[in-house]
């Protein structure tokens, strides 16, 4: 009999494995990818859209559901599961990666960081024991430490001050909530920018505290290149305890998946595929496809002739140029249908390869779909 | 062994009937409501949506589908049916409501319309032969003949002469597609604003013509008051062919459809429940709720408990509220498939109503609903 939090790895091949985790709504199938729903709903996607993309676990976002509809509201609705009406497994990030997005208006101290609304400009603080506490208001799966998520190019003295503070707050976020205390799941999120030695310090000190759930790459994807970026994913995902989850937090491309599963990861989440839907930037078994461009006006094939989702079941390249010319309300849920599909689809490719072994092929196959973000390692 | 075009009345209660009207793309029970999908998605909504809240019929737009994407493109992909993944009949009406509309940008000659494009200031020329053409080629189950629409406080004198220039359209529409040709309908549509002789006259020459599939009713809910409206319908709606189907376009709200119905009117379509179900405007069996509301905040009860669509079934109102106020695009989704539900589900009620003989208590109901809109009738 299973436990909330057990991970079990069932196959790896290489570095990447694949592996069942348990939480309170359910097991999560790993390598996953999380669909985001920033403010309670994936954009444009319902729970049934969500069961039939086949989503084992979504997210949420601490600080745009604190703010609104706040979570003493979620939590007399019954948590966010009750809320939103999606019964399978929730994480939620800290809501520390949009706080520090906010810049100028946010201010970082020993106790936390306090912040203004970006919706009415009031002022809040967020302590690690707060984002725990707002957490399991909104009784997420698996919650996230508060961090900060230093910017790409912070020097190395202000970086290596920050990781030692994230290292804190982790503490006084698990502290705060003891390991085993009910069925809320915690991960430690790691940091240190772009030093090795950085990163290196950072996953020691919080892997070297055992009560952590889980643990996470944080400060990835924040606007370096990506040999930058792969070359802190494959120095560090080894780092990360074997018998714990690993999560790339915010990543990214489907080759960037790849990699990571690659690498040793087993959660992702971005909200690249929604977003793309959104601007017509849709993901294909041969590409990507710019939905506008004319050349599919008159294109009566399905948008991916190897998907299964709705969308490609059902409509032509030309009905969903057309709507997304006439920005349809209807386009922005069809080609997110499609993209979550695709992205599922990628980390679905993944458990099988590794459970086969054979990966190496598998990211082949995505390395030629995707040849210009490959990037060579030695 | 019916043919296209048949129409046979299964029941009436006074002047409401219910019937079967058969269509090239399957039967349409009667009285009916169609969703409105302009330029080829009833917006925010999916095939999949409209079988499920039991859609029998859409409309199409001749004015925005000719523009964009075009009505050759649509011919070349099989018509609407195969482009929009509809396959149940489909009604287009001819555009000349949309066109003047337009004010400005459009001059009424004998020969047709000119107008102006919305998208981007080309010029147009809309004839009755054209309007035809082109909803030939979008293969529309239900054509409507080219009209002039003249708005609300034209003179009698203006709508005299308009009415004998709809009449003559109407002629040359059929003309150019004569009955029986193929599979798509072709209604005609009366006018004559809001003067009774000159909506009697209209209908005379229009239903002196034998060849039309059915008749409209048009020119009503322009920007009169409820009373005019009401005087004109009641007065037009015995007029028409009691063995055709009557459409009532444009109109409206659930009570006005169950006045047309209670008039004898068997077709309405609006863009009301849509429209509002943006707006968070929801009608429910207890009277509009308008969702963004603060006493919905922490309501967790369903938008209707007499509905069973998917978002009563699944949703709370307090979540439907957040959705709102987030300005997510599932909002709009939701929303809608509950308001399409509840003007389907305001006709379907009718249709057993008058089978049981019970319409005049069924109206009532929606009368003790809808207090507000009541009009008084001698």
């Amino acid at each position: 009999m299973a436990n909330i939090g057990d991970f079990s790895i069932l196959a790896t091949d290489g570095a990447a494995r694949t592996g069942v985790l348990h939480t309170a709504h359910g097991v999560v199938q790993t390598p996953i990818f999380m669909p985001v729903g920033t403010v309670g709903s994936v954009k444009a996607i319902a729970p049934d859209d969500l069961e039939d993309i086949g989503a084992e676990i979504i997210l949420g976002n601490t600080y745009h559901l604190y703010l609104r509809p706040g979570d003493d509201l979620v939590a007399r609705r019954g948590g966010l599961h009750e809320f939103n009406a999606w019964r399978k497994p929730i994480l939620t990030d800290s809501g520390g990666f949009q706080v520090f997005s906010l810049n100028e208006l946010r201010k970082i101290e020993e106790e936390g960081v306090t912040f203004r609304s970006h919706l009415d400009g009031s002022k809040h603080l967020f302590t690690p024991e707060k984002v725990v506490s707002i957490q399991r208001n909104l009784n997420s799966d698996i919650m996230m430490v508060l961090d900060e998520c230093v910017p790409y190019g912070a020097d190395k003295a202000y970086t290596a001050r920050s990781l030692e503070l994230t290292t804190r707050w982790a503490r006084r976020c698990r502290d705060a909530y003891p390991q085993g205390s009910a069925g809320n799941l915690l991960f430690a999120i790691t940091q240190g920018g772009f030093f090795k030695d950085l990163r290196e310090r950072s996953i020691a000190q919080l892997t070297g505290m055992a009560d952590f759930d889980g643990f996470a790459l944080g400060g990835l994807s924040v606007g370096e290149s990506k040999p930058e970026m792969m070359e802190m994913l494959y120095h560090c995902a080894p780092l990360l305890p074997a018998e714990k989850p690993r999560y790339l937090m915010g990543v990214g491309t489907p080759l960037d998946i790849i990699n990571g599963i690659n690498a040793g990861i087993d959660m992702f989440d971005c909200v690249l595929p929604t977003r793309n839907a959104r601007n017509g930037t849709l993901y294909t078994s041969v590409g990507k496809v710019n939905i506008k461009r004319q050349e599919y006006a008159e294109d009566d094939g399905p948008l991916d002739p190897n998907c299964s989702c709705y969308t490609c079941r059902t409509f032509s390249r030309a009905y969903l140029r057309h709507l997304f010319q006439a920005k349809e309300i209807l386009s922005f849920r069809l080609n997110s249908i499609h993209n979550l599909t695709y992205f599922l689809d990628t980390v679905r490719g993944a458990r099988k390869a590794i459970a086969e072994g054979t990966f190496a092929s598998y990211m082949k196959q995505y390395e030629e779909i995707y040849p210009q973000e490959v990037v060579a390692r030695s």
